[in-house]
């Protein structure tokens, strides 16, 4: 594997690692684990959840849930693949052997596959109703269970057709506990479907691209290429699509405007009571998945621009920190956050079409001067922008601190995550358990 | 329950479970029934292939890939509705008692739910690439496995979402065993969905009818009815759109002309030997399903009009001991079958598209003279013209015979499920284990 694919796929893990421990705790996770200990089976694979091993397509469940619980995961051509490619090789993994250079390999070989589906279609799957990540992570959970498992090219043409016909996941559901159980059943359901191909479960050979098959039936308006031949050898979408960390946790159109405030800080330090009013700049679609103005709580704050605006100026950070009630809530927030009005675009990044071509806000002080922070097109984290090294570290330690888990523990884990490739098993990560 | 609407629901229990029976050896239970001893779990629920009892979603699974396994069960408003929802109910029913009258209500909800999905849509759900019956059954199971559970108003709101974001299936595994999977994997992902409700995982509200939703998800060009009002009280469409019973264990398409030259044998016996040419006038559309016209084998004989017509001819029979190897390979019925043409016709029925006016069969004998059956336009078994009692219970003992039951046993469990509104629970149906 060729250097640089590995360092994704490095950072794919300890970013996906990371997020699962901070979010072990959500209700969606707690949830899903009672579930899963009511149905019982066979001790094969660990979770984050719970003391007790469970049966690999629970441990998938699970501990890809968690992994999304937060929206604090990695995400890649529209999708967000090491939340759902991880916990389903840590699982396989977990209930036979294999070592840490086929967990990568795996993880490669599912980006790839995902990737490819994705980069067919020339609509927008949301468009149509459907969730990415629910529909095409399925296909690509099914294709690293099966290298891990060790399936034949036969067995994983059949686990890769089971799949297509257990993909599913509505947009309507965002929102909800469903939208992190999305990312859970698409690890479930390819771990499922690679075991009932090794034991002998037969599907049709053409059930992507056939005329009735999975890229047709979701595509939104047909307009999807079954033609050209998949990618081989040198020419991996893992390198030309690479991995966005967010920086924040917080949901990914708001982190732009925080780079901004932040690095607004560092040149010159404004007094939040100074502050009349800020306008944000910020694309429509941006905008709408942030609606709440004048959030109450953590969970609201975590979907508010205003919120990591205000907590950016004041705070100079959007952290666990930052994400608690009583900070929400303080009146001084309350006020700075009042005083921001966005101001919407439809114009869009070609690459990105969802973005303004940049965001940016603009501080009106009470003294009558006007302060703007530069135009941020990427955020730090980005592809183009990546996350420096110790920044990465700092992320997997803030997650690791939020879930309570010993820093020495983390610490430990971290390192192993960075020898990925030269591990003997998945016996060597040595996942802590949140309960 | 009003008593043709329970008459509806005793016959979908008998027919689900005879041919459950029958398909209880197929490969494809047998395959998943070896995966789910390997996932281990609570002996919740009964299964027909094996002797342990197993986790209630995985009995589902078995059970009703055993009753779509054949091609053989019930079908209504192009699904196939007994398959997924009896297994579902008497999975549910195993691992939380209800009462035979809880079952039976719950088949009529699930059924409902399931036809008013489908009738909200105006294009053929096929044409996109779905299987229905995979899809709408997810929701259809949910909706059952909801009643059997007692769940509340909300919770059950919860597991219909739930099921929405589960629903999958497509068109182009048929053909393979993905195709009764997809009948047991609609029933397993719906037990599911309720369990995780129960458990208190929650989706949205308007998972369904949503702008994002299931309905326009799945819509192949967005005609769907959003608006329409769900039905209430006395408007059942189980009453409207009754079940329709296969007599013939073969596809659906060929049994308008088993019927049509079984009546001509009771009028005058030919003799095959004098039969120089026969002409089967069918649509496009049952032509396409049946590309076999020359079988060499009992698999490929189910999807053969062909068959159908020299076995009803030379056997005045298509049934078990028909579809067989040896029977498909002598002589004598391949030299039958060679004589045969189809005649194909694009005009339809209104409310029936996939099918011709009426099938016909015209058979010209080798001393110049020709002889027409009548025009089929109802097979027996359609709702317009349902099976007698005598042939219900005919169909049911043929399938204790094929399955290897003692008949004693299969005459007693004929009974109880006669009986299924006062039954105390699933525990009256004596299910006996097939292996």
């Amino acid at each position: 594997m060729p250097p640089e694919i590995q360092e994704v796929v490095v950072l794919g893990f300890t970013d996906a690692i990371g997020v699962m421990l901070a979010g072990a705790r959500e209700n969606a996770v707690s949830i899903l684990t009672q579930w899963a200990l009511m149905q019982g089976g066979q001790s094969h694979a660990r979770v984050v959840s719970c003391q007790d091993a469970l049966p690999t397509a629970q441990a998938a469940l699970i501990n890809a849930t968690a992994a999304h619980a937060l929206d604090y995961d990695d995400f890649a051509f529209s999708n967000h693949p090491s939340a759902v490619l991880v916990p389903t090789i840590l699982a396989v993994a977990d209930a036979r052997p294999a070592s840490g250079a086929t967990m990568a390999r795996a993880y490669a070989v599912g980006y790839e596959v995902w990737a490819d589906l994705f980069l067919r279609e020339k609509d927008l799957y949301y468009d149509k109703g459907w969730h990415p990540t629910a529909i095409l992570g399925t296909v690509g959970a099914a294709a690293a269970a099966a290298v891990v498992q060790g399936l034949s090219a036969t067995q994983t043409r059949h686990a890769l057709a089971l799949a297509a016909s257990s993909a599913g996941g509505i947009f309507e559901n965002f929102g909800t506990m469903a939208k992190p159980y999305h990312g859970g059943r698409a690890a479930s359901a390819g771990v499922t479907a690679a075991a009932m191909a090794a034991c002998g479960l037969e599907a049709s050979a053409t059930a992507l691209e056939g005329r009735h098959g999975l890229l047709r039936a979701f595509s939104p308006l047909g307009n999807v290429d079954l033609l050209s031949p998949i990618h081989r050898g040198d020419n991996w979408h893992i390198s030309a699509r690479r991995l966005n960390i967010k920086k924040y946790p917080v949901v990914g159109a708001a982190q732009r405007s925080i780079d901004a405030v932040l690095e607004l800080n560092q040149r010159t330090r404004i007094d939040p009571t100074q502050v009349e009013k800020m306008v944000a700049l910020i694309s429509e679609r941006h905008a709408a998945v942030m609606p709440y103005h004048l959030p109450q709580n953590a969970l609201e704050a975590k979907f508010s621009l205003e919120f990591a605006i205000a907590s950016a100026l004041r705070h100079n950070a959007v952290g666990f920190n930052e994400l608690q009630d009583a900070v929400v809530l303080d009146p001084a927030m309350q006020a700075l956050m009042r005083c921001i009005t966005l101001e919407t675009t439809s114009a869009f990044e070609p690459d990105w079409r969802d973005a303004a071509p940049f965001d940016q806000v603009t501080l009106h002080l009470r003294d009558g001067t006007k302060v703007s922070t530069s135009q941020v097109r990427r955020a730090t984290g980005h592809a183009d922008t990546p996350l420096p090294a110790a920044d990465v570290h700092a992320k997997f330690m803030g997650c690791v601190r939020h879930a309570k888990v010993d820093t020495a523990a983390g610490e430990r884990l971290y390192q192993s995550l960075q020898q990925l490739v030269s591990l003997s098993g998945a016996v060597d990560i040595r996942l802590p358990v949140i309960n």
